[in-house]
This record gives C-alpha cells, sequence and structure tokens, in this order.
C-alpha cells in the first residue's frame, strides 16, 4: 500500500496537533517504521504526535470524517507487526507521558498510554506498591501498548495478563470521541465491561489514552530456584504440586530444554549453567509470600519431596539476589542466545497445561521429520500453557531453505495446536502477521461476532484495519 | 406487558423442545416468575426447558427468526429484576446440569449453564482444588447466572469477581448460532475477548450454556477475626496495614456499623456479639495462606500492632471453626436481620477504597436529614470498596411514607456514588430494576457503544430486551 492521504486532510490534521505535535521528517520517523527484528519495514506520510486525549481525540475526528485509515503505536515492541503503518498515519503516544495518580489505598496507578512500563513500576514501587507485569521490553513498551496487546509475561500465572491488572480506561473511539472509563473501582456491575474490549483490541477499536492498573503489596518473601527434570510430563507434575505446596504463591513457572541453555552458554556472555551436571528440561521456579520466610519453606518442602521421590534430578535454590538474577539471565536470554543460530520459525503458542508434554512431543516429532537436523528450542509459561516453540535450522544449514519451509512447519505447529484447544498466539497478539492464520482456526461463527462488534464501533474500518477481522 | 406471541411460535418452540422440554402449567411456572424478595412478579406465556445446547439454540433460533423476545433465567436469585420475564417467552437452564469435567492438572471445572455455585464448589473440592466464588445465594444460584451477573460476594478482594473467574464459554448468541468458546487457556490474544462481553451481559448478548472455570488450591493456613474500629477511616487504614502484613492473602474485609450488629442479635437467633463491648464500627477479616501457620502469624502480626497503636480498640481470633463460623454468620445475618425493622431502601454502591469513609459520613448526613429517625445500616465489602448501604424507616415509623420517599433518597445516594467516580450497582446488575437509573449516570458516549455493540449481535433486540441499553 503506498500513500494516499489527500493533502487536505494532513493539513487539518496539522492544524489540529499545532507546532511540535506532528512530523514528517523522515529520519525522525524511521525508527517508528520498523519492529526491532527488522521483520517489518512501514511507511506513512504523517506522524502524529499528540500530547493530551483532547488532541487525540481531534486526530481520530479528522480521519473518521474523512475516511483516513490511521496506526496507533506505544513503545513499538510489538512482534506480529500490529504497530506498524503501511501507508496510514501513525499515531504515536510517546508525549502522553504523565502518571496522574498513584494512590496506596485504592492500589492504582493512573497512566497515560505513553508512559512506559518500567516508570510504572518505579512510580509504584515509589508508595511501596507493585504493578506485576513483567515482560522482556518493559523500558520502552507503553502501557497504551501493553493494554492494547493484552501483554502477559512472567507473573500470568500469580496476577494473571494485562486483562485482569486494568481496572479503568480512558480512550478515543473510533468515531473521535472521548470515552471516560478511568474508574478505580473493584466491582461495577452497570453494562458490557467495555474496557475488556479495548484490551486486546491492537488498536482497532480505538486508541487508549490513558489506564488505571491494579497495585500490590510488595512481598517480603521470594525464593528462585532452577529444578531439572527428566520431560515435560515431570515438569508439569511438579506444576500441580508447586501450586499446592505454595497455595497460590507461586509466580513463575518457566521451562526451558537442554538446548536453549546450551545456546545461552555459547552466545551469551557471562553466563553459567545452573547445575553442576547435564540434564534434558529445566524449569525456573519462583515463589513469593508477604509472610517473612513462608516461600523459602515452601520452596524447600517442595523441592524436598520431589527429589526423594525422583521426580526431580536435581535442583538449586538461589542463595542471593544475583543469583536468582543468574537464574532468570538464563531464562531471559533464551531468545536472545538462539538468534546467532540462524533462521528460525518462531510460535507462541499456548495448550491446555495438561496437553504441554502431549503438544512438545508430537510438534517435535514433525518438526524433525519435516527438516531432518532442525534444533528445536522449546520455552516459555509452562504454568500458563504457553511455550515459545522455534524451530532453528540444522547446524550449518541454509537460512534461506530453513525460512523456504516457514510457512509448511508453521501451518503443522498451529494445526497440532488446535487439535489441542490452543491457541496460535498466547501472548504476542494477532498484528498483520496471524490474522488471516488465526481466520483459519476461529469458527465462523466467532469471526462473525467479533467483525460485527467492530463495524458497530467503527463503521468504515479505520482503525488499524489490516488488523484482525 | 401481556403475552402477545403468536400461536405458531409457540407450537414451533414445543416441537423443538420435544415432551419435557417445556411447560404453561401455571403451578410449574409460578416459582420462576417471582422474585424471592416479592419485589417482582412476573408473567409468561411459555417455559422453555432445554436440556442440551443444541435445544438452547433452536429455541432462540424460533425466537430470532419469529422476533419473539425471550428471558434467560438461572437460579432465579437476582435482585434486579433481570431474569424476571413480563411476557416473554422464560428460558430456564434448570435441565442443564452436567459437570462435563473437572482437571486438577488444568486448573479447570466445566459445567453447564444450570450447575448450582454449590455443585460447582463440591465438584472442585472433590479434586482437591477450590471455586473461590462465594455469595450467599450459591446453593441455588447457577453457574449460568453467576456469568450473566457476573457475581462478585465475599472473596473477590483476593480472586476477583467471576469475570476473573472465566476461562472459556459455550454461549448461544441472539442469532440462534452456538459459538464454542469453551477454551482452558490461560493466555489466548487472538482477537476481542468475546467471552467478557457475554460476562454481565445479563442474558442481553445471548444464552451462557456451559463454561470453564478457573480453580485455586485450597489453602492449609486460615484466619479469621473480627476487630473493631473507632470509625471507617480507621478501617480503611487497616485493609491497607492487613494486605501490607499479608502481602495479598487477605481473603475478606468486611465492614459492619454497630446497627447492623444489633439487629442481628435482636431478630436471628443464636448469634453473639463477637466483642465483650459495644463499639460503633467492626471488621471482619480472612487471612488465608499455603503456608502452615502464616494466615495465623500474619493475623497476630496485623492486629498486635493495630491493637497496641490504638487504630483497633479490641479484638478476637476465632480459635476454631466454629467461632470463625459464628463471627460470619453475623455478617451474613447483616441483611436478614434488618429485614422485620421495617421498609428499607437498599444500595448496592462501590466508590473507590480511598472514598469509603467520605461516602458513609455524606450520604449518612443527607439520609438523617431527609428522614429524621431513619436507621441507616451499612455493611459490605468494604475491600473491594462495596458498600451495602440501607436506609432502613424510622424505628416505629410507617413503611408506605418510608417507601414512597425512596426515589427521592435513592437518587441523594446514587448522586454522591457518581460524585465519587462509583457504581450504582457494583455486584447485582442493572436488570430492569436500575437500567433507567444507569442511563442517569453513564456517559452518552458510553451508552451509545454499548448499545451499538448489543444491536450488532441483536437487530431484532430480542434477547431480555428491558434490559441494558
Amino acid at each position: 500500500m503506498t500513500a494516499s492521504v489527500p493533502a487536505d486532510v494532513i493539513s487539518r490534521l496539522k492544524a489540529v496537533l499545532g507546532e511540535g505535535g506532528w512530523s514528517q521528517d523522515p529520519e525522525r520517523l524511521a525508527p517508528k517504521l520498523v519492529e526491532w527484528r527488522d521483520r517489518w519495514q512501514g511507511n506513512t506520510p504523517f506522524l502524529a504526535l499528540p500530547k493530551t486525549t483532547a488532541e487525540v481525540a481531534a486526530v481520530i475526528g479528522v480521519c473518521a470524517e474523512s475516511g483516513t485509515p490511521v496506526v496507533p503505536q506505544g513503545g513499538n515492541t510489538g512482534l506480529v507487526g500490529g504497530q506498524i503503518p503501511l501507508g496510514e498515519i501513525l499515531l504515536s503516544t510517546e508525549r502522553m507521558r504523565a502518571i496522574r495518580d498513584v494512590d496506596a489505598f485504592d492500589d492504582v496507578l493512573v497512566a497515560e498510554a505513553g508512559v512506559t512500563l518500567q516508570a510504572a513500576h518505579e512510580a509504584a514501587l515509589a508508595k511501596g506498591r507493585r504493578f506485576p507485569l513483567d515482560i522482556a521490553s518493559q523500558g520502552t513498551a507503553t502501557i497504551g501498548g501493553i493494554i492494547s496487546t493484552n501483554a502477559g509475561g512472567t507473573a500470568v500465572l500469580r496476577y494473571g495478563a494485562t486483562r485482569e491488572l486494568v481496572l479503568g480506561l480512558e480512550a478515543v473511539l473510533p468515531n473521535g470521541e472521548i470515552w471516560n472509563g478511568l474508574k478505580r473501582l473493584r466491582k461495577d456491575n452497570t453494562g458490557y465491561d467495555l474496557k475488556q474490549l479495548l484490551i486486546g483490541a491492537e488498536g482497532t477499536l480505538g486508541v487508549v489514552t490513558a489506564a488505571s492498573l491494579k497495585l500490590f503489596p510488595v512481598l517480603v518473601s521470594r525464593a528462585t530456584a532452577i529444578a531439572a527434570v527428566e520431560n515435560p510430563e515431570a515438569a508439569i507434575q511438579l506444576l500441580a504440586r508447586a501450586k499446592d505446596a505454595a497455595g497460590g504463591a507461586v509466580e513463575a513457572f518457566e521451562l526451558m530444554g537442554r538446548r536453549g541453555i546450551d545456546f545461552v552458554l555459547k552466545n551469551i556472555p557471562n553466563q553459567r549453567d545452573p547445575l553442576s551436571e547435564i540434564h534434558p528440561w529445566y524449569v525456573l521456579i519462583e515463589i513469593a509470600s508477604g509472610e517473612p520466610g513462608a516461600a523459602e519453606s515452601a520452596m524447600e518442602r517442595l523441592l524436598g519431596a520431589a527429589l526423594e521421590d525422583g521426580l526431580v534430578r536435581d535442583a538449586a535454590v538461589a542463595q542471593s539476589q544475583a543469583q536468582a538474577q543468574a537464574f532468570w539471565s538464563v531464562r531471559e536470554n533464551q531468545s536472545p542466545g538462539q538468534k546467532p543460530e540462524g533462521a528460525t520459525w518462531k510460535h507462541d503458542v499456548s495448550v491446555p497445561v495438561s496437553r504441554v508434554a502431549d503438544f512438545l512431543n508430537q510438534a517435535t516429532a514433525r518438526m524433525e521429520a519435516l527438516v531432518p537436523g532442525a534444533r528445536v528450542t522449546a520455552f516459555g509459561h509452562v504454568g500458563d500453557g504457553n511455550i515459545h516453540y522455534d524451530v532453528i535450522r540444522p547446524d550449518g544449514g541454509d537460512d534461506a531453505a530453513h525460512s523456504a519451509l516457514r510457512g509448511e512447519g508453521s501451518r503443522i505447529v498451529h494445526d497440532i495446536v488446535a487439535s489441542m484447544g490452543g491457541s496460535i498466539s498466547a501472548e504476542h497478539g494477532l498484528g498483520s502477521m496471524k490474522t488471516e492464520e488465526a481466520r483459519r482456526y476461529k469458527s465462523p461463527v466467532e469471526v462473525a461476532a467479533l467483525s460485527a462488534i467492530r463495524l458497530s464501533l467503527d463503521p468504515k474500518r479505520i482503525m488499524n484495519p489490516r488488523v484482525h477481522f
């Protein structure tokens, strides 16, 4: 698609935004037009840089009236191309950076869309509270973006995804009107929950301009461990035991295969093998509690029993903050650690927790049959049934040849996921990358309902038109 | 409204439902046409009693095609008239009582709409798991009903309302099509979350036929206490401290005024005053943990410090299950305890937690000015900012005179709530009782969006037409 926005629309947008409120400078635009993995290169005739909700409303109002498509963008950390324009107007929330309130009685933080997740974490901590959404890109990802993509991350097991962490929203709807739903209530049953529709809508139902977010206590007791298990079945057994032993206090339960750990040790500096011997699978477990000593003692109970009866082959509990960080570093470097290994088919899938082992067994057998020597690296939030399932080209193989088979390979993976009642996009969203693929797995009943809802709020389909149904 | 459903529609409904699948017997219908507080008396030409999702789809299909309005009903425990037909077809889920699955690895329970909440609790417990939604009517309320009203109750503080406890839904949409969204995933970002739209929709967007519900570990350590405080401000301070002391392990934090306790002691048999002296306000606190002894020790830390510095005037920690039940009995009898005292204006409101004391002070001053001698009884889930705010006629006063002022009084209460960014229906929903009132407080932008969404899925407005916007 090429830029074809009429000059008078551009003029009106400039007028409502004023000096400093827009740009057409290629250098200013460049970083917003490319996705960080370089998989998406976009273009736009106009970057809107509104500073206030009223300015966002004015921009969307002009777009709605003139039928001009617009793509909203937060920190540009999305992985499925949903934030990259292809000829549409680009609306960045980067200038909307106020934290409007933090209240430790209401346990709420009210932030504008352009505030980074990291800044929200810090503002909460300054009042002795925690906003528990943890994702790798939190220094750059913004509140508007995490809401529009329903971001997940490593603490979903205990706190839920973004969807469960939002008390209220302020947004500009596709007709350019401001919806002030910025409540901070824990209970409100007065009609459909409009904010839930906007969360995860990837900008197709309007622009989130601010949000009130739930805060939680900072927990004094925290235990982090790495345990080695024979296979994913054992990991799932251990997860069930961990939930029982810790009674809802499990914050993270992350699975890693040995191959992924090898890549981290090989390709990332200053990493340590977490256990003295080599094992086929590892889980990183984190338990946290408000009761002094409780997390440590739950971890000991869990691992003691599991070592004794052989469910766990070996385990190490972090003895310091530094050691806990070293364990997390191995987990967080799973993705960067693979990068030098060559072309990769990446999948962000989920299945019911009870089917994780099944999924891994079935999918890996198929992948190794399709591409002999393919190096499958699976890791992720197994506590949520969410696996980042990556298929790397054979050692010394050809990148282009591997990439050429991506479509076929991913289809197989996604078909297996679908057969288990899973999701082909557990946390990254659909964007422009997965929308068509998702159509294959959704029922026509559901696609029709979602399309009807969208049309009812955006009859001209101006909001992020290439994304969703 | 009187019954005016054409005879041929009735015949077609009988045909799709078959023998035993419907009733027009006044005696069979009677209990479904009256709300338990006797505030709503309905009528219907036809009671549909589908046994399967396919039968629900057939009924709604006939209604959609013929434009026949229909009201879905679960356990008929709703308090705002949303489940009572006034001439519409009545569709009861009472024959859909299968628990389809309980899985302790997925932590999920899959139940059909007509399963009672109590039965769901028991099925979860049989697998060593807990479904943590606790409401007074749980022996009768059904899964379909709690989902359609987004039921709340006493454990929302820790586990969220129904909205946060649903992993998937199966429903018949207003066009008669079956939507199978009965997933059991913790993460799924593949389009708008349709289930969130149906949760709390009070039957206006279709009929929920089954749900997969989140289960949680059973917690081994539980401490229940009653603490007396000077005023609601002190209760809010104590709440913040409780969250810190227990680190997310507070399960319930319920406020009661002395007057409500007096009514319980006077009007309900076998109740005990929880503390030896009389105090103006009380909170019931429950803390639970997976760590043996942790709840008890957090409760001791909390109350020890608060007694020492005078925030708490007196407190008793339950020494047995029986004593804990006795504390809860005083709380759960707040509403029944008032009943003999005469006409009452009831309000189910929420405000930000930090405004609870403000709300009580302002509202009570206005109520006592409006009706000298009025007996305000406030209690509820103060941990969620949710107050059941009841205004009882003066002692020895006239019921009719008091009831005549209900509209004026409630308007004042709701105006105060709205001025604080609160909700006029925190947990009961809108039903036919509060829909018009809600219109006063919602922005036109929001009402227009909600109406457009509804119309997009139900263009003939056949689903519970008198309810919502």
